[in-house]
């Protein structure tokens, strides 16, 4: 136990049938003590559907995988490729960063981060994804590295970025890391 | 669509069938842009069950609600209630703040603040629950407001979470946050 | 085939789900040659359900049996016992009988019947229900017999009516039969 | 709820699973106060199904639909395509019409409407199907216009036709209407 | 992969739906090649059932235990306890031995076995049930030991008896054995 | 009742999809006494099945009919075959024939047999099989007819086989007859 038993109508690829059988039996796992072996969870078509009082023939499309467009968008933001990134935003888009306002736009990150790297990158540990009403959340950790402004070389150092991708696109971007703590002070 | 149908052994409570359906529904609606109107879920009671040849009476025990663990143990921390928020942590806990150390003790953890803040409190503003095989991973962030040691009074201080929770019991927490972009400089 | 399940929460008492499932039969097998012998139906439990991200815990009301309310309509108009048939009724009734105008008041239709017949009674044939959209129809169909003012007694003669059934009352009646071509010519 | 599932085996077209959803959905609500929101059906393909010990590959032939069977047959005859109308008939056939004796013939209907009008069509404002055990009855009713023999022209006459219709034919005609109660009285 | 639901009346004991999810997950393992630990059988209760027709309200009676009642009989017959044995026994029995004639009656079986042997007695190795259209058969096979009438004694003698249980009586014996192969021959 | 429902993985042949639900409506009506009218057992295909976390894309490969399998195998040994009657025996196979030792080759049995006979046949009446853990044991039964080696000719000699068949293979067979109740004992 348990049995999970999804019905659908066809037309999805394999992909995302996989995902949904995947995610409904991590989803039960979540609520009670089943273990892997013990969870079952498939896909079954239904040839044809009516609910509401109409035949339905085309299920919902499939949503792209929000932790893949999360490390997409990370990926072309950190080579600099902002109108591809700008792609994977959607309308009303914002980011905050550590100590630093509210942004909307790319460009303006990029000018943010000039004042303070020479350069920086992640090294991605974990990515967590958090199904919600409308929206998807996808936390992404580990660690910095790069080169301060003023030479200072550094790794290892923790961060955490929280998206929250709605309708296949990134809406939010909220930014935490150490940096502030181990770049020496000034004297 | 879809229909989801996840067949259980009786004798789990209300609100954990509840809970069942209500994230079987999140999760299919991560994959497949179904509306809420149009996503049916219900647990079905199995009389008699047999896998791997044995037949088994009784599922899984339920769960905890991972998000109101965390939730209880913030509290208690807060409230330094150490021996109570104890009882909330797995064998092997660890847990990491800014710029600090791997702690396993609360008590470590009371002596790292007592050097940075006179008093530190949360304003939790979502907590976001991921589902792993395994572990559920809790993200609560939001923000701080608090008194440093020099008497420097901070508020609206984004803070991120992150504790992983295994067999209802807290395993990890991981702690960022700006404050060390926010408090003053020495000069 | 074929095999037909509804699954519904529990609460129903036993004759709501013998309605259930032999109107399921049917309906099936208007649509396919499948013998009775070979239709299936039957009503499952769901424990806990949830739609549209609420769980519901009971379901929608029986409806009560659109014959039976009509036949008990009937026969209180035939009783005279014009409050007790009036109750039946939903709010916005209308009939209409042969040659006559819409009536929407029961005193209004013995007014009119009192023009005509000494007394009339209907020998009901077949009743036939149509199940629409919000709406159930009742056909009842089969003779009457009475007197007419003129001390003309007749039998025998066709009669049809039609009756709405909404929320489990009458909204609209309508009548049909062979009176006015059995009835004597005056001269 | 409800969640109604109808299992076939596969290779019916797409109008008759239609049928069947749209028909299973409205049985299931004229028993019990569901919205049409919330009620579900749909059809499941069984890939190989056995009862009574054998082995069956494939399902009973779907029945035309009754009232497009009626329309057609009404059609016709107002038409006068009288061969084409008799295709539609069940051996055994039998129609009555107001003050008139049982017919079998459409021939005999033609000669008893020439006694009576010069010319008649109906206006079909509505049609109710009944799904019974081997017959499904359909009433259509609307109001007729025309001209009666010695040349009254009428219209918004009410009638009412019912029909028995078995194995895709129809076996019993039963007219009601108004045209005794609205034609002149010969002094 | 196979997920096997069985649905059916409530009102059975436990151990008949125990016997229902072993035997079902048995027979879809013998036709194809599924390990036991992928195979899910599970008895869901359905509240209202028709078929044919008709509403029915209970399922039918469990059958004994086939095999348990085998080993009953075998008992009771070499305990000399032939009433208790006969209670077991269809109209209709019949045994065959080996080298014998078709037998009736359990006293033919003691009158033919005193002119074999002192005593004999079984020690059963294996019960295989074979689950038929209307009929059980059962295969007892293991081990003879006792002595001959001439002082014989003898064990590890081989035996099968197969049994034809219908309706929960035993309908037929036939008995093989090795003893003739055994015993010494008369010189 | 019962109604049982297989979900599988598409793949399979009609005809083993065919001996699924015949099996599964035996080993059903072996518990209860469900008349085979009333029994229905059907396939249903899961387009996408995970189960212990990995999702499956094709099912455990059908079984050979073991009845068959076993009829193969008695006609090539009787036809003297041994080459194709050894493909049908697994590793580690044994046989035992009446007042014979265990023997693991063909050609000991022909050796043992040449012994005995001027030649055998079997006729087989009865085929059956039992569907175990991982073992499907099949009893055959029927009568002899041959020459013994010292010209006397036998028939109707009861006989019963019984093989264990392991993936496919025979892995045992058990062999008793009346023989040597029947051949003329040596003055």
């Amino acid at each position: 136990m348990p049995v999970i038993s999804v019905t659908l109508l066809p037309g999805y690829d394999e992909g995302t049938e996989e995902r949904l059988v995947q995610r409904l039996a991590l989803a039960a796992r979540s609520v009670i003590a089943a273990p892997a072996a013990g969870t079952t969870s498939f896909v079954m078509h239904a040839n044809t559907y009516q609910r509401d009082g109409r035949v339905v023939r085309k299920g919902g499309a499939p949503h792209p995988d929000a932790s893949a467009l999360v490390g997409d968008f990370l990926a072309r933001v950190e080579a600099r490729e902002l109108d591809a990134a700008r792609q994977l935003l959607a309308p009303g888009f914002v980011m905050r960063f550590p100590g630093g306002a509210l942004m909307t736009r790319l460009e303006e990150l990029l000018a943010w981060a000039r004042e303070r790297y020479q350069r920086v990158a992640k090294r991605i540990e974990r990515i967590d994804e958090s199904w919600g009403d409308g929206v998807t959340t996808v936390h992404c950790s580990g660690t910095l590295h790069g080169v301060l402004l003023d030479g200072f070389a550094f790794e290892g150092v923790r961060f955490i970025d929280r998206f929250e991708v709605v309708g296949g696109l990134i809406l939010r971007q909220e930014v935490w890391n150490d940096l502030a703590e181990v770049r020496p002070r000034a004297v």
